[in-house]
């Protein structure tokens, strides 16, 4: 066993979580004033720290990796977990793109002054204290530090216990030049535990954390919401659609439909399910059909689909319910756009969803009426992403409406104070 | 028994919940992208018809306050409860106020050009269905209603048992105006039930509701965001601070201490605690306990405040924790303006604060270091109000720091939809 796990093991959990989070919570209030040089001075130190240390980040991963099989990690598990000196440059380059952004803390979002002259600011303040849960790959923890720092927030960072080396030592390097750089000490830290209470006792602490963002998959996500104490951004898996309405450009819908079905299929942007308009149904579908069968996709279609083309096999309810994260399709006909948009808004899961179409009011109508984080015109659902938006790195991709909606970037980790200057203004 | 209350009863709840959230949904998704021509006529044609009601109104009022005394409310608060041709005026004015405001809906809040062509637009949408729970206050049953469908949510309205009778009222005066304007069904909707497991139903349905709204006490604000499913916009109590620092205009002190504590007690934004600095409480103290005395406030002071001035009593930990809502002051001398903020980031519930100074430093370290959804310099913690701060209308003071934070109006209840416009982008 790791000596970091056993070393906590013989503390009491509880008063360890709890202590790791008061650490968090006293570091929150000096970084939500700590000066922006300081922050990406710390930022472009530990790009240069991660990249000088090379070795030392192989050689803890190398832990991980013997450790994988064990682990019963799948061979693009055990990749996604693999640091080599370019993946390691990578997150070094992450870190300088995080420094280059603005800071998004003091930002003035509204102001006015008011009859009798009361002067009103809105300005843009860290949330506080993050609680991040995520999988095993050692880049996000990082990225994840990166971010909450820059937008002026402490993070506890729970990684997959798969890469718990890695992560320890890309955290140990950030702590070193964070102390080097006058960062608050508990600014990042890093769960030391594996151990899945460790999470059921961080969610019990609203006092101090002030947003819980899981990431993984559903059966966590469902648990941190449902255990949480404070509010959780989720990030729910998408079932993405793609419609080819009436009016559509044929060629270009198999070029969208490949692409966002193809080009990287476990990720949460995908393509997942396809509608296409009834008056084209008959042309476009042995069309398409060709060209995912050539992606070796299994297409489960609906009966009217499935009367058009050859090569599908009967869907059912739930598989327009499904996403598949693989080499998998659902495909149904639709009469019209208004029917397309219930099918997304009724099967879908609010996350990124395109049509295809050359009529301006079809466009006007889809985007709209389709209840989603991210509506694509003649574009890719793949587009759906902070680096793509130009928000800069990202913690996720949230599928919740409030607070923050798509990508989360450095502004979807503030919130904002009112400041409100008088001169002996009382009210009558 | 009011007939509406035993019509429901015969009904299972559960199913006639259901069918009211099922109702609000299809209503939101109209609502969403209803024009604001129609949103506004529904307002003012609903002004002019709750006038020309009066009397209609009134009776039903009369009902409630019948019923009162059966309910062991107060004069306060039979008081509140009453309606008259001026309150129902000035509730129909309230619904021409948000008939003037702008719509939220369709802002445009960012928008860019990414390289390669894709555009992209971050647009402000309505969060959905809106699940507000009141207090016995008809006139907050039309301003809930004007607010909710003005930015373009569906809202189920459960307000007070105390005041059904009006609310059923004016709900049914204002379903009535939205069928001849064309306002969807389903769009405002009042529970016809006071039963209060009906709460507990509604807080089930996620699926339908997008956020609860609770006003009232602290333990029904505890009971539904342990309970509900979906996200809650809390409106706890404020336990507001004035800290009088050592440059202070003593003369402009007193009056924002008098003006905060005793304008009007039973508020959120009333002042519950007064924090002096140790060089001036000498002189200072003495003269502000006057002024509180001639108001008849009960002083509640630390060892160090007591020493200083006539007629106090001890405080406990407890009084400075305190939001008392009455004629009581909790009283502290502190060493520094650090020691304030700490002592208001710790006693506090981050609603209101204010310090009165004359230093430009302090006033921008106060600003900085307290973590409240309102900080004041030299005015009064009574201006932390949604109309004083020009947002028009507001359905509440959020203590959350998530999503909402302070008076929210119109744009709190909205969130955004990204919308990308391509011409086939796929990505590489």
């Amino acid at each position: 066993m790791p000596e970091l796990i056993s070393e906590t093991k013989i503390d009491d959990l509880s008063a360890v979580c709890r202590q790791m989070a008061q650490s968090a919570k006293v570091a929150s209030r000096k970084l939500a004033i700590l000066d922006t040089a300081i922050k990406n001075r710390w930022l472009l130190a530990s790009a240069d720290r991660l990249v000088a240390k090379t070795e030392d980040i192989i050689a803890a991963n190398s832990r991980d990796l013997d450790a994988a099989p064990g682990f019963g990690l799948t061979d693009a598990a055990i990749d996604r977990l693999r640091l080599d000196a370019e993946r390691i440059a990578a997150i070094a380059q992450g870190m300088r793109e995080v420094a280059a952004l603005p800071d998004p803390v003091g930002e003035v979002i509204d102001g006015f002054t008011r009859p009798g002259g009361l002067q009103i600011l809105k300005k843009r303040v860290p949330l506080g204290v993050v609680f991040f849960i995520y999988e095993s790959r050692p880049n996000v923890t990082a990225d994840a530090a990166a971010i909450c720092v820059k937008s002026g927030n402490a993070v506890i960072l729970r990684g997959g216990k798969e890469a718990i080396h890695s992560s320890r030592k890309i955290i140990d390097l950030l702590a070193e030049v964070g102390r080097e750089c006058g960062l608050p000490t508990g600014a990042v830290q890093l769960v030391g535990t594996t151990d899945r209470q460790a999470v059921g006792q961080f969610l019990k602490m609203n006092e101090s954390i002030d947003v819980t963002i899981p990431r993984g998959g559903e059966s966590l996500i469902r648990r941190v919401a449902a255990e949480a104490t404070m509010p959780v951004i989720k990030h729910f898996d998408g079932n993405c659609h793609v419609y080819v309405d009436e009016t559509a450009d044929l060629e270009m819908a198999i070029k969208i439909i490949v692409n966002a079905k193809c080009q990287r299929m476990g990720v949460c942007n995908a393509c997942e399910s396809l509608l296409v308009h009834s008056v084209v149904a008959a042309t476009f579908l042995p069309r398409i059909a060709a060209a995912l069968k050539a992606e070796s996709i299994e297409m489960r279609a609906d009966e009217h689909a499935l009367s058009l083309f050859d090569g599908g096999v009967p869907a059912t309810e739930a598989d327009f319910r499904t996403e598949f994260l693989g080499p998998i399709i659902s495909i149904a006909v639709v009469d019209s756009l208004e029917a397309a948009c219930e099918h997304i808004n009724r099967f879908g899961s609010h996350h990124s969803d395109a049509i295809v179409t050359s009529d301006l009011r079809a466009a006007e109508s889809f985007t709209q009426l389709v209840d989603s984080s991210a509506v694509m015109v003649n574009a890719s659902t793949r587009f759906n992403d902070g680096g793509v938006f130009g928000l800069g790195a990202e913690i996720g991709i949230s599928t919740d409406k409030f607070h923050a909606r798509g990508p989360c970037g450095l502004k979807e980790l503030t919130t904002y104070k009112y400041i409100v200057r008088g001169d002996g203004h009382i009210r009558e």
